[in-house]
């Protein structure tokens, strides 16, 4: 449909706070989350092919995820299919794409899209994308706002600055702001300048590059060096080893807004990044406040005076008996149990089992 | 110690209560419970072996239980282990060891003890049960009281009347009463006329052969014909499968008490029926209200923000976050989450999964 426009999909991410669900080895975006019977990477790729072609997909995973990924995506052209040897965080994945797409056509529109995010709503995500694409071909970067319809302290937002000249739906982006307190995620809402980050953007691949160069210059100047690598059709692993790992909304996407360079498209496209297992119970239209949702083997799953989530994962026979708003990740090798308030405090719990040295398990 | 005193240990009942901890086919009476390295079964004949040898030790179990029965007790003679055919009991139970030693020596005096009980001070324990074999020598039947020190609706009670005549420390029985209310047994602790029954009792082996011979006429008939079999030598298992399955407390304790034949010696030694995790938790001192108890393999167990008990018995990490009160029960086929406030309801869970078909793991 958009002859110059190319879907990266950076599929990194271990998606910790759905610890022991997702695991280092098999992260969120392999998982089928909704119970589609789909991976939210296939799924992504599904709801982007429409307007791209398959051919028009990127998709860049870490080394230890290519097997998986290439089996998720047996149509995916092999060299659609971008490889980080280490996962060096957003700015390297990003970086790599925008380089290597910006080497083939520096005219080429790229919409960079997360892995692991649901949509509700495709085609009027499509239509948003359009307008995003619209407004890329002057160059700026373009990215999506999503409407918020509660004071979440689970997402980033985006403020909201002065609407297009020419293109209607179109915004300037005044600044990036990462996640809040749910004090200020509420001032954010009640203002109605706000819009949550979806994690999406989109720019024309000349300037996505222009902009590495301009606000993140040592790690531009990596990536071009990794490109002469590329080029000469060398291994570029030693060089990839030593670069920074850094978040690309902090180090080129903030101090592009603040240079006037970013777009915002806002909109609603029933857009959910499942970051913990509260968002997941939600998801899954955990609306019955008096039952529990149970995801994988129901037949196994005997639930009595309960509320909340149980995620049966291992085959066991699984009891829960007068738990309000419960959290119960059952794996063959991990057992979670937590409840919906805590959901966002997963990480800690990882990041204790690492430090007793049972990094196995994750 | 008592040339005449023979300890009979009735080891059945599954402790469903303490599911999936307890099976049906490994129930509570031999499980090591407390972490102490030995089952709650060879706790109970260690702490009566003193008083009466093992020669002079009687258990009485059943037939899917020998195997292991005899493994845990291998100084316990071949002759001194009773075999039910299948369960069918208490009052069964009862009735065949009295009428089998009865056929001995109608003037044994024989004393019951539940197989699954705790016992903190052994040596108060024997004394009140010698005060309890002085007063058997009559022809009274004699149970053992605990003197209350909360309102408990987990244990049957029983009615405490004018003192022994002759014998201090042993009172009447005016009645006993089922596990009451949580209102009742507040109204029976402030009455001070209540003890909690231990499940013990003593009586000459005549006089308990009588009772059932005035309260259970018919029990006692077909356990008659049962003694005949036996004595001729031949196997009572076609007898033995159409007896009725009932509480001896109900058919034979409560009117006998009705008739005036039973006394009882309150008295207090640490003693706990370990019926559910709260009283589990209780027993393995969790009195720290901040803190989660661990049973099991405790460097696999990662509680945060958390009280209550984990039990961890199937080798897997097991992290819980924010939980209060929590029951945590982790075996290899089977988990239970539950709240101490719930423990006692785990019955009904248990028959839940009955119900569903799925008596396997039961």
């Amino acid at each position: 449909m958009e002859g110059d426009f190319v879907a990266v999909i950076p599929a990194g991410g271990s998606g910790t706070r759905l610890w022991p669900l997702s695991r280092s080895q098999e992260p969120k975006f392999l998982l089928d989350l909704l119970g589609t019977g789909k991976s939210l990477l296939v799924d992504t790729v599904e709801r982007l092919a429409p307007l791209v072609g398959i051919e028009g997909i990127v998709v860049v995973t870490g080394e230890v995820h290519q097997g998986a990924v290439s089996a998720q995506l047996p149509e995916l052209p092999a060299r659609n299919l971008l490889i980080e040897p280490s996962p060096k965080n957003s700015a390297a994945a990003v970086g790599l794409a925008a380089h290597l797409l910006n080497d083939e056509n520096p005219d080429l529109i790229l919409g960079f899209f997360a892995a692991d995010h649901v949509i509700g709503n495709e085609e009027a995500f499509r239509a948003i994308i359009g307008t995003a694409i619209s407004a890329a071909r002057g160059n700026s970067l373009v990215t999506i706002g999503i409407t918020p319809n509660e004071p979440s302290s689970a997402y980033g937002y985006i403020k909201v600055g002065a609407g297009h000249d020419s293109i209607s739906g179109v915004n300037a982006v005044l600044e990036f702001v990462e996640k809040p307190s749910f004090v200020d995620a509420e001032k954010f809402l009640e203002s109605g300048d706000y819009v949550w980050n979806a994690g999406i953007f989109v720019g024309r691949a000349s300037a996505i590059v222009h902009a590495f160069r301009d606000f993140a210059p040592e790690l531009h100047q990596r990536l071009s060096r990794i490109m002469e690598i590329v080029r000469a059709g060398q291994d570029f692993r030693e060089e990839w080893k030593s670069l920074p790992a850094l978040a690309f909304d902090y180090v080129v996407a903030e101090p592009a807004a603040q240079a006037g360079r970013f777009l915002v498209v806002p909109g609603e496209f029933g857009w959910r990044d499942i970051g913990d297992f509260a968002a997941l119970a939600g998801a899954q239209g955990s609306t019955v406040e008096s039952d529990v949702l149970v995801l994988g083997d129901s037949a196994k799953v005997h639930p009595r005076d309960s509320t909340g989530i149980v995620i049966g994962a291992s085959g066991r026979i699984i009891t829960v008996l007068g738990m309000k708003d419960v959290v119960i990740v059952d794996t063959p090798d991990a057992l979670l149990v937590t409840t919906k308030d805590h959901a966002q405090e997963v990480k800690q719990v990882v990041d204790l089992i690492r430090e007793n040295g049972l990094s196995d398990v994750l």
